[in-house]
């Protein structure tokens, strides 16, 4: 597991960390900076998680900017979160701006919950943070037999409504993931966007140039290079519907709880000190409430074996399920760790320095 | 109101029908074909909704082979309705084959009943049909302070999953609601590909070409003659994400219900006999449930403002809300009438000479 420095200067030279050494990394350097133990074990194992599951855009990727955030204040390390409300299949949470993945967990918990006796439950936030990739939260209902729905205000502005350039959506991503029985789960998490911020985020920390059709200038014209990302915005799947699918979920993930949405989004990458007040809703369904789980797992068993056996157009190499790739992945990395790239293993070393933490490698 | 033969036979005329009288001659043919009188009337209000909201390929432009389908057995004319799973936000409805119009209808009336007491209610339908417009049923919670939430089973398969060629897949669409104090509600309403059937439909009767973009063929090849839609397939918006989402929605209103999906959905254009058995779902949440309605409404009205001030994309004329057009469209209409094609007024007129009805005009 370690690396030279002649390799890890290579721009394409990674490092496989196993996923329980890079939790407990996390949780250290967490730890670091002031965070109960408790808390700090928690998120390092959601954030290894995103990590092992391919969301490397959402992982410790995101450690650096999260500790950056802490010291400046912008995250509460003793908060007390509350119920502001509570029906018997509804409630908001008031995450008193704790770290996104604390509260979301919280959340996601009470929303299985509910559905356990109402059938479904759905859990809003506000006050809450970044919590990391949609899709962890939308499968955490499937071990208790549910169905798990994700939706979340992005942490920063980087859209316009359809026809404008003021910057007033964000990436507003939604995830739904459904079990399986000998198949793996179907997880869909997606952005509305074309491309989520993350990825721009990692091509600019790798040197590389985007495709187009991620981005536009406010001329309107195609905006290649990552570094210029603050000089555009991201498009919208499907045009106009995409923004609309953007400004839907925002709506229920944010005003609907009194979190920010719209004008009143903290740009997490530049304000560091700022409560954010994120909003995120999850919803969990319970399966048993419509039909037996073994005859609905069977049921997506078989939607499985139909998409993968339709004849392919011509160029395609395969049909994937949303979620199998991540599935592949999850294998590979429970197996030989998570590759990092040595740009971000630098960081995470100076970053481990900087605290007096024993490095990641 | 009358038209004369010469003005009806020129493709670009439309003569303009009071939605009074749209739904009283919906319901009239309804009547002659054997539904009660009763149902007759919901389904012509609810038909002559779509129509008075600007869905013109799902208003009474469907009542020929509404009509077609009565007559060939496929629809139940006295459906039992039951619920057959519930819980105390969730239901399962069996629709009987009933016309999907009142299947829904109920389905959603229990929803908004079940949020009133949890919050939520999260009702789906299993042999149920084609219902119309998503937008109609998302729409019916907001007079009660509540947001809507609709997913349906598309009537006929258009697409394929992503890089396949075989219909596996419909143009599954959402619709969600929210309400607003002192503008319209804002109301999303999209098939999940870049074009619904209906409007593929509507451009092959009137003679026109479609857009790039809306279909290609089995070779991958852009198809714009609309005549030829069974020679190719509807595209996903966003490419995989649009697919992801046609086939999230497909499994929460139909797979989860028991109602058809993949290949077992019935080609309502082709088959007029057999049960369809089409799954929708709907929900309702309360407003109240997480913040006064007034200050949710507020702040709706708060995000219209914010989305319409934003400044212009080079060459954009304006920026429209998710429903705007909708809501001047109805306004428009109220007063002046829903404007008939003439092909489609003859196509109504020769079914009501057949049934022995009054014609519309």
């Amino acid at each position: 597991m370690t690396t030279s420095n002649a390799e890890r200067s290579s721009p394409t030279r990674k490092t496989a960390i196993p996923i329980a050494d890079l939790q407990r990394f996390i949780a250290s350097v967490l730890t670091a900076v002031g965070m109960p133990a408790a808390d700090a074990s928690t998120v390092g194992a959601i954030m290894a998680q995103a990590d092992a599951r391919g969301a490397d855009a959402h992982g410790v990727f995101r450690l650096p900017a999260y500790v950056k955030r802490i010291r400046a204040g912008g995250i509460n390390l003793r908060p007390d979160m509350r119920i502001v409300e509570e029906r018997a299949a509804t409630a908001l949470l008031d995450g008193d701006n704790a770290m996104g993945h604390l509260v979301m967990k919280r959340a996601t918990d009470l929303a299985i919950e509910k559905a356990r006796r109402a059938g479904i439950g759905w859990v809003g936030t506000r006050h809450s943070n970044h919590a990391g990739p949609a899709g962890l939260y939308a499968r955490m209902p499937l071990e208790h037999g549910m169905i798990g729905i994700y939706m979340a205000v992005g942490s920063a502005n980087h859209m316009p409504p359809w026809g404008g350039i003021d910057m007033l959506l964000s990436t507003n991503p939604i995830a739904i993931a459904v079990p399986a029985a000998n198949r793996p789960p179907i997880v869909l998490d997606m952005a509305t966007t074309t491309a989520a911020y993350g990825k721009v985020k990692a091509l600019a920390q790798r040197g590389q140039t985007m495709p187009e059709g991620w981005m536009v200038g406010r001329d309107g014209k195609p905006l290649l290079d990552p570094k210029r990302s603050d000089e555009g915005f991201l498009l919208p799947i499907g045009g106009a519907k995409g923004y609309g699918l953007a400004l839907m979920f925002g709506i229920l993930a944010g005003t609907l709880n009194g979190a920010a949405f719209g004008r009143d989004v903290v740009d997490f990458n530049k304000d560091y000190q700022s409560v954010t007040n994120t909003g995120q809703a999850v919803a969990a369904i319970d399966v048993t409430a419509f039909m037996p789980l073994a005859q609905f797992e069977a049921c997506i068993d078989d939607i499985w074996a139909q998409m993968k056996s339709s004849e392919l157009l011509p160029g395609a190499q395969e049909i994937r399920l949303p979620g199998e790739q991540s599935a592949i992945t999850y294998e590979e990395r429970v197996t030989h760790g998570v590759p990092l790239h040595a740009e971000l293993i630098t960081a995470l070393d100076t970053l481990a320095a900087d605290l007096g933490v024993d490095p990641l490698v």
